[in-house]
């Protein structure tokens, strides 16, 4: 490109921003009014009495991109929630974005610690306090926003489709099946994500990587009925005791999962690129005090940033067993539960991995108890390279906003659907996150700053613009 | 004893069986009807919500005492729930029999596996099925029948004392200041107490030893709020996981309580006392069926029996923590708690076990977590020596219902104010128990066979009538 064209292009890019910009601040508190409105859906995925509430938040999505602009918008049935799925094609021959997000959210549990009711968005401090707020009804609803900016000021560039589904939070059941099923619907050059978080406010960040997931339910029973543990207490195995033998097992001293096979195919990332990742700003006593922790745990041998991103991990997620109410109750349970899950790295296979943690499970399971072990979700880890052009557009786009280059980041997270999009549809996915590591998605308190929200909006035109150009420059 | 007086004796005793058989015979179906409306109170001791019924429990109590023919009765206030005193003074130099029972009950959950609703009792295969059926309710009203047909029949050969308390779940927690406040009110020559069980139907036993507990709960705080498991997994110390290991380290490979010093003050049985403990009628496979299990479980070294009779036990009772709905929720919570609770031998002292326990417990928690120990209540164990006057009184009773001579048995179970009576009162306590171990006391579905209360309020008058002849022969 010679300098004359390159001014033209800051030029036209000024413009631009401009437009974004005054566009933003015109609609501010419609744009919040109208996110608010999907907020105040309490749709959770893994409670099926919230079934009318995941056809509200729907139908509430598809209002938003019709009313945004989009040719045509519609709901489509799947075997759980269903998908909306709308577009707006401005030229065949013009690439094509497809925007996935979800408008499921997690349980909310435990709601005595919300310190604002969850499904009543509240602003405290600048920040848009509700559960969702962040993940995804927050960062997706950004791409409606943004959508409708390009569509109102004539700023679109390119085709737009819209995939927002309701069970990504319980692994996105049937969105597999939607992608065998509308294929050819579905056909895009890329497909843009927010629902993963940036490093700092002030220090954007491109996911390159997310870890793959494998999440079981287990269940341990010893007598056939609630004994009186000071009758039996001592000679019959109480199914608590040996479930937390059980699970104690499962890792190390040095914090290394030791199901047989476990780590096979774990993609071991050289010394070079381990140097490499150590560069990303961390502050371990930062990171520490966020969550007023002594000491992190972890595997031996990798640091803080490496355990998350590069290593697989197992949790708990929860445990349940015997008398959990006020006071005392002397009981040997009959039964005792627990749902762990694991965070896979690229190669693992998230089916090979349920199938080794059932067979081991089943294996150290002593025979003075019964086991039953299912796999509730799991995912595929996902690789997103940094040579792709819709990275490097997105790199431009955040530069645009932030002013500074978006470091890659991999991370501990997962979100199975990426690596089926890249299975069944054939197209890569570009995590363009807004979220912040302080916005406690998943747990109480969810929040999502404002000034992330509005960013956000500004920030994905110029994404749209500057793929667009790449995409027509190799062309 | 000459000839002539045992004969004396024996056609005494013949005319007093039938008294009692046929005064039961004829108020069967109102002894019933007036248990089954204290068992419809729900009286839980362990949730504070229930106060209300505490008292409503207390007051059925007492009507059923002046009723029945006592002298007065009243209800006690404590710091905790109130303590019903009845009496019926016939004779100061006869003997004092002190009955003690409790009110109150266990809570209900899992309530989904009753059968029937837990505060409506149901009759079932000639079986009250009721929480409180038997624990203590049934048992313990079975006194207040056997007391009124004593009166009624002019055969009370004794003076009577109530002494009915509604704490007896949660530790008689203000029953050891009662008796230091009334210590001459409640002065008697024996504690009568029917809380216990028998081997089988056919086979009556008396408890003869009764464990200690020391019931402590637990609480491993991680971060301080909970965290995605993707974004955290692997990096930060998941309290669920902690405690696990903890838990699991608190037993070793022989069953063995790792706590140190906790064995230190086990009385230890010696070979002739176990070698007459295993005469006792037990079949392993039919016990492993009853409770459905295909292998028992224990300390090493010693018989299942043994197991719960004369050694020490550690059971985790309850535990919880992270997500524990239905389907999956990625998270890493920020807190884990477990109720453990340990049965105690004699010698062994709750109070510095309770000690030992928290030591340990914080000293095993790794520095990435925060532990949080209380001890919620216990007792110390009790051994009731079979060369005690009442114990021949209650061999003798229960010879005459049953036809057998009871068997010795020491028992697993705790009822920790039985030593506090003997420390604050002086007074040693007969242990006539008239349940069974099917009864599910303390589990869903408890029950009591109605054979058992009848039988029981028969064999209470023998009682009576045998320890004031030997208490008088003895005077």
């Amino acid at each position: 490109m010679g300098n004359g064209i390159e001014l033209f292009i800051k030029n036209k890019y000024l413009i631009m921003e401009e437009q974004v910009n005054r566009y933003v601040e015109e609609n501010k508190q419609r744009f919040l009014d109208e996110l608010f409105g999907l907020i105040r859906i309490p749709s959770i995925s893994s409670e099926s009495a919230r079934k009318d509430d995941m056809y509200k938040a729907a139908e509430y999505w598809k209002n938003a991109i019709i009313s945004a602009g989009a040719d045509k918008a519609e709901i489509f049935s799947t075997a759980g929630n269903p998908v909306v799925y709308g577009e707006k094609m401005i030229d065949p021959s013009a690439p094509t974005v497809l925007v996935y997000g979800h408008y499921d959210v997690m349980p909310v549990d435990p709601v005595e610690l919300w310190k604002s009711q969850p499904f009543e968005p509240e602003i405290r401090d600048g920040k848009i306090y509700a559960r969702g707020a962040d993940d995804d009804k927050g960062q997706a609803f950004m791409h409606a926003k943004a959508f409708e900016l390009m569509i109102k000021t004539g700023t679109l560039p390119c085709n737009v489709k819209f995939m927002i589904e309701g069970e990504e939070e319980i692994g996105s059941v049937n969105l597999g099946k939607f992608c065998d099923d509308y294929k050819d619907m579905l056909k895009a050059d890329i497909i843009l994500v927010s629902d993963t978080s940036m490093i700092a406010p002030d220090i954007p960040s491109i996911t390159t990587g997310l870890r793959g997931l494998s999440y079981m339910e287990v269940e341990v029973t010893g007598p056939n009925r609630d004994l009186h543990s000071g009758l039996y207490g001592g000679a019959v195995a109480n199914p608590i005791n040996i479930l937390a033998k059980m699970i104690a097992s499962l890792t190390d001293d040095d914090n290394r999962i030791t199901i047989p096979g476990f780590y096979d195919d774990v993609m071991i990332v050289n010394q070079e690129e381990r140097a490499n990742m150590a560069r990303a700003p961390f502050n371990l006593e930062n990171y520490k005090k966020s969550i007023d922790i002594n000491e992190v745990w972890g595997e031996k041998g990798y640091s803080t940033m490496e355990r998350t991103g590069i290593r697989p991990s197992l949790d708990v997620n929860g445990i349940w067993g015997g008398y959990t109410g006020e006071g005392a109750k002397t009981v040997i349970p009959s039964r005792a539960y627990a749902k762990i899950s694991m965070r896979l790295v690229p190669n693992q296979d998230n089916h090979k991995i349920s199938k080794l943690f059932e067979e081991h499970f089943r294996k150290i399971a002593p025979p003075c108890v019964k086991v039953n072990v299912k796999a509730l979700h799991g995912g595929q880890a996902y690789v997103s390279p940094t040579d792709m052009t819709a990275y490097k557009a997105a790199e431009k786009a955040y530069e645009a906003v932030y002013g500074i280059t978006p470091v890659p980041v991999r991370s501990g997270g997962s979100i199975p659907i990426i690596s089926t999009f890249e299975e069944k549809l054939g197209i890569k996915s570009i995590l363009m996150g807004f979220g912040l590591e302080s916005d406690a998605i998943h747990s109480p308190n969810e929040n999502y700053p404002l000034e992330q929200f509005y960013n956000g909006i500004k920030t994905i035109p110029h994404f749209y613009r500057y793929f667009t150009e790449l995409m027509k420059s190799l062309a």
